[in-house]
């Protein structure tokens, strides 16, 4: 049975706490978080998990065989590269680092080390998403033209990042993903209307191998949540939309493409589809305990689905971005280094 | 009464005839058309209406007090200008024309003809358009941050004019006009997928004065037709749902913004929204017929909300879209003449 | 060239006006009503349609073949008999008359006269509800368990009928044209809120032979405006929702029918679907211009899809929700006469 | 701090161990259940939890203070008279019982042991149901006409109760509730698809006093989940979607009742809404965590929203609508035995 630490009880530790202990190959044996009240109630719900304030008590439990770090962005590297050297594997949150040298250096490290670095890029864990690259692959959409994708909701501004670097790693990711690939170059604009310096909306073009075109909006201003992504392809298109519990992802078979002449108002309005549509069914599991459970097997060998190297590609696409957005949209090369050639 | 002809019984006009014939103030006396067929579906709808294969027929019958174009954009400066000197006031399909010296040109010839010259932005017509404009304006938004809109369908591939000039000149339009302002700069990236040299797919970004960024996307590969715009302001948001025939406008009150913790998925899943939403009750009426009625009205002394002045800015951010799109997404200032000043 | 005459030009005749005047081999020679008001719009609508007062004129114009009947129920049986005495063909709105041995009568007296007689039941010429038949008679859904249909707006309140003449002469016709069968008995539960006696609201359940049961709500009273039917088979079921102009038609796939055990609420949220979805493209003609080439086919020789006999077993069974309805609900056999046997 | 015993691990029990083990001043110390796999499983969750076969040692366990019935219906009966007859307070899954008789001989044991006695109808401690409520006693929507609701799925189903019992308790009890009052009469129709004798689909009108109508459809047999509630009244309506996540509650403004003359197919697509609608935010507590609560509130000297009284009225109705059903729809009044008076 293996035994996991986990750094960090805040917003998102809680789910990965719940969904560790419930797996059947591993035990949750210290929780540490700096606030003395999340302890506390991590304690009430899981009475026989030890917690701590000092997360040197995870890194230097000798019985601990892997780190989970759900804590800051800023902390990241440095945390997982203790780890590491402590001889655990490590699963962080994402995105990686905060920089894009910290990020190249920890991949090396973990390689180096060979310990199991993974990185919580829990949407390429969902049906969903497996669905929309499962549909590419497949070449039922045909060739893919553009990818169209919406990030937005109100707010948890944050106060050392920006929107691109809180919302963007999950669709970098997912498209990464998706399209087995990783962009070339990026034009974006993007403006802090809320707190000086740190945009808080994101318009992102990424350009893709084979003239394909990701475009990304991300914004923490919009009080109506959305999570949709649009996938138009040669023969088809799709549009996976997130929020939608019973209805995620659309299908529209393309159909004749002339508008006919129309002498009324009223025949006009009829004209609008073009298709028939089709709204597969997914499964319903739960992505953080697919996740979670991966993380044990790539312990036991697997090759993680989003392991440093993943996170490492979208530190780099993040990093392109937010250089565009300085050159008000100019486009930026993404250059990799080489150890993801 | 006044006297109509119309130039063009394609795709649109038989839609501008049919509600010019149903003013009060205006009677229909002649329309043209390069197709003989087309002629003879307009007859026998219309069995009073002239019908001609020569648009000269209409320029120089003394009878006609004002001429409808609804032909190609390529076409639409020689004809404004053949019946602006003619003596006729003009009502010119969008865009005004292809070129913006022309539209420069155009404008400066009904001017100093004392003719009104103006152009079927239909969208500043309708309630709902109107009704975005009032919650601007009344304050109920609060400072508007930014603008996203989509206008994306299925083709009508147009091998003359790319789909920036298809389909933006109604988002341009609209947003200069509920904004009551006009962009300075835009960034744009777009692709041609389909035929070459004339893009099917855009992004753009449009800056307008005090910070507020319009967010374009239009397409002519989207399967699924969409026209929607979202506009996020300091104190509430709307979106702008052009398809929907019930709930065209959602008004959605800005709530708390803090997440709180959370333990389980099921509660995570219940935190999406954060205020309450409103559906204002639109007028029903045909928006063409508004803007037909107005064109009338306009002859007779009012100002155009949709002049040969707006038709030109709206002609102004296009060409500035074309130009960022060749540069790959880099800043374009847009230069207003001093007849717009 | 068919000449046709029609009497009543209010709520719908101005309808079966224009799509008669389209047709190809019909021409609308006279239109009548009582109002001049009315007549007026009409003669400026189409200037070459004579109007008169008197419906009389129609009647024993010799050179009318046809005569389209858009009055109030209460007049159908009488104008219809003169029409069809004086050697026309009659379309009549629906429902066929007020009464049920009037029905009769009038049936008979076609028959016997050898002409058409057809009853405007539109919705058996739409694209849905032509798909929802095939989707039953091809076996897609399996054996028809039920049927559930609500059909409810805010008001139009009627003072000679009840909202179940008003609406459920839809509901009736469309549930025999699918099922290609006719109710044996009925359970109803109406009420009167608003005018005495003449009830508002009903909940109406119908049964068919082979156990299927027909569930209709009808109501005046719901400001939002619903016309939805539901149809339950053992392999399959659909939605028809009248009010999408875009996915009028959903066909949900019966998947596993075991909710399994869980342990969160979270879990409990993702359990709701049970199979694929799909959307069929249909059609977008005018439902009432292909109802309207029939009647001119039928003239021609064709058997009416809603000729008097629908009309006729439609009338029978509203008048057997009426007598249920007295009976608080008490169960009402349908006796079918000899001629629709 | 309070101790509890739950009885029945199936389907429900462990939604219940998870809430009562959330609140801070009980504890669960026992579950019981005959299946030996899901004491496993509830073990493996909460490792501090007693678990055993015989559900005899929770009765007997003299710490207990409150029993937990999460057991078939049928079996509730006896379990809560053991379990009240050994001084315990019982909070039992709905519906109360399976027999009318049973009920009044429980809610009476209950009262003369001065015991909380609790019935599981979470639904009237959800945010929708009591906005809803709120809706009706503050006058907002006027008097209310009629309610009309839908709550169908694809089967779970049972073989020792019919879907009447199995998913009405659910809307008689919300029903009850939000009125204040209880249906005087039932007229109801079902039928047995599936299994002999079980009806897996009715239609059912329940009379309550002012002549308020309310319409359920209940069924085992639609693959498509819904729960939804109308409430028509003199001044507004709304509808209350408790599938939904987002927008639970739809309220719609009572708009102008005249629908104008129309010539054209268009202008008739565009009529169809009559007034604002309105989307209030509702509060994102897990409903049952408030119930638990309030079990304990109770045991602690409040009146239970949902006491056995709530449940018998709800039993009584359920007996009426099978007595109906037999019938044929025929109308069943409801009797009140005195202790509900």
């Amino acid at each position: 049975m293996l035994k996991i630490g986990v750094i960090g009880c805040g917003y998102w530790g809680p789910n990965l706490i719940r969904n560790f202990i419930n797996l059947k190959d591993a035990q949750v044996k210290t929780a540490s978080d700096l606030s003395e009240n999340r302890l506390k109630h991590m304690n009430r719900l899981y009475p026989s998990l030890a917690v701590t304030v000092d997360y040197k008590d995870i890194i230097n439990d000798p019985e601990i065989d892997a780190v989970v770090i759900a804590t800051p962005v800023s902390t990241h590297y440095e945390l997982a590269v203790e780890a590491i050297k402590a001889g655990k594997h490590v699963f962080c949150e994402k995105p990686l680092t905060s920089k894009v040298d910290e990020g190249i250096k920890l991949v090396s490290l973990a390689d180096k080390a060979g310990k199991t670095l993974m990185v919580g890029h829990t949407f390429v864990y969902t049906a969903a998403v497996n669905k929309v690259r499962d549909l590419i692959k497949s070449g039922e959409l045909g060739d893919v033209y553009y990818i169209s994708t919406s990030r937005v909701n109100l707010g948890l501004f944050q106060d050392d990042i920006n929107v691109v670097w809180d919302l963007a790693p999950h669709d970098v990711s997912i498209m990464n993903y998706i399209l087995e690939s990783r962009p070339v170059s990026v034009s974006a604009v993007g403006y802090s209307y809320i707190q000086p310096k740190i945009q808080d909306v994101a318009f992102v073009t990424l350009r893709y191998p084979g003239s394909i075109l990701a475009n990304l909006q991300v914004s923490w201003l919009n009080p109506n949540k959305i999570r949709a992504t649009t996938v138009v392809g040669s023969r088809k298109m799709l549009v996976y939309d997130d929020i939608s519990s019973l209805e995620k992802i659309r299908i529209y078979d393309k159909g004749v493409d002339v508008i006919p002449h129309y002498d009324t108002f009223g025949e006009f309005q009829l004209s609008y589809r073009y298709g028939d549509i089709s709204i597969p069914k997914l499964d319903d599991a739960e992505p953080l305990k697919i996740e979670c459970q991966h993380f044990l097997d790539c312990i036991n060998g697997k090759t993680p689905r989003s392991g440093g190297k993943h996170g490492l590609e979208v530190l780099l696409a993040l990093d392109a971005i937010d250089r565009s957005m300085a050159a008000n949209g100019a486009e930026i090369k993404i250059e990799y280094p080489e150890s993801l050639a």
